[in-house]
């Protein structure tokens, strides 16, 4: 406790994911004073099919697929 | 903002998925009166084993697999 | 199904979050195929102070509190 | 209604998914005094490197892969 | 691990509540074979305003407010 | 984008959720590479009454309520 959701494109590297769940463990136990143990987080992903952003699809969006 | 997750079973074509994520935009933007940019939908699917209704997967439901 | 979660800021009339939830129903209904009776939406609502963009909390912008 | 997300590592058998939305059906229709019929139930998976438990994703903890 | 969220009307008693939250955790427990310590269950209330099914907010269906 | 969604007991204060959230969105930019300004943070509290960790409420473990 704390749990953590992030919704995010798929598409990141092993070590971006691991980086980043570290951080924000290292940052939730800092700020609400609790165990780090206890923190989890999750990454829900999306593929740029099934994510929007101002009603246009990633998928959709110019630039890298 | 808003941020908006629709929990469904996975399956719809790209377009459905298209549509509905620009229609979802559409009626936050109109209804709570921010600018379309700002929202995102992300579709978080299940496979018909990861999800019931009344107790039963879907994939125990009769029906197209 | 499906259900579909609204995050957003509290300050929202009833019949904003009214109209909102019936026209989210409608789209997801249209666009998915499926009966409207079974679709659920739920809006989970934070104050201003727990809730940032872009790493500023919305208490913390300017404008209307 | 209600609706209720786990969040969980992938690689759950279908049966364990099984049974564990029935019982969890069931318990929510019994305490929250609610038809069974209407409890949907989603499992949310994630692979192991893309969930952690204390600053530390599930592929970097010994045990089974 | 897992994580469960329950997605539910405000209205429930204490009781209800940790009746639930335990037999919830007992079931994944099972099911699932984790160790019950690790399992957090969160239940995310809304209220009758704030929650429709088949585009009617609870709040304007017939019966108990 | 990306999306956070902080699943905590309520009681932290207002400094604790700026600085958090401040947090999280550095760390996320950092390792996602993605612009700050586009992140959102949510954080969604629960009372003591409705969360449990190992099957007990919170508000029936020891120490501060």
């Amino acid at each position: 406790m704390p749990e953590v959701i992030v919704y995010a494109l798929s598409g990141r590297t092993r070590e971006q994911k691991r980086r980043l769940m570290k951080a924000i463990t290292d940052v939730v136990a800092e700020h609400f004073a609790v165990p780090a143990a206890g923190i989890v987080v999750q990454i829900v992903e999306a593929d740029r099919e099934s994510k929007s952003k101002g009603g246009t699809a990633y998928a959709d969006m110019p630039g890298p697929k």
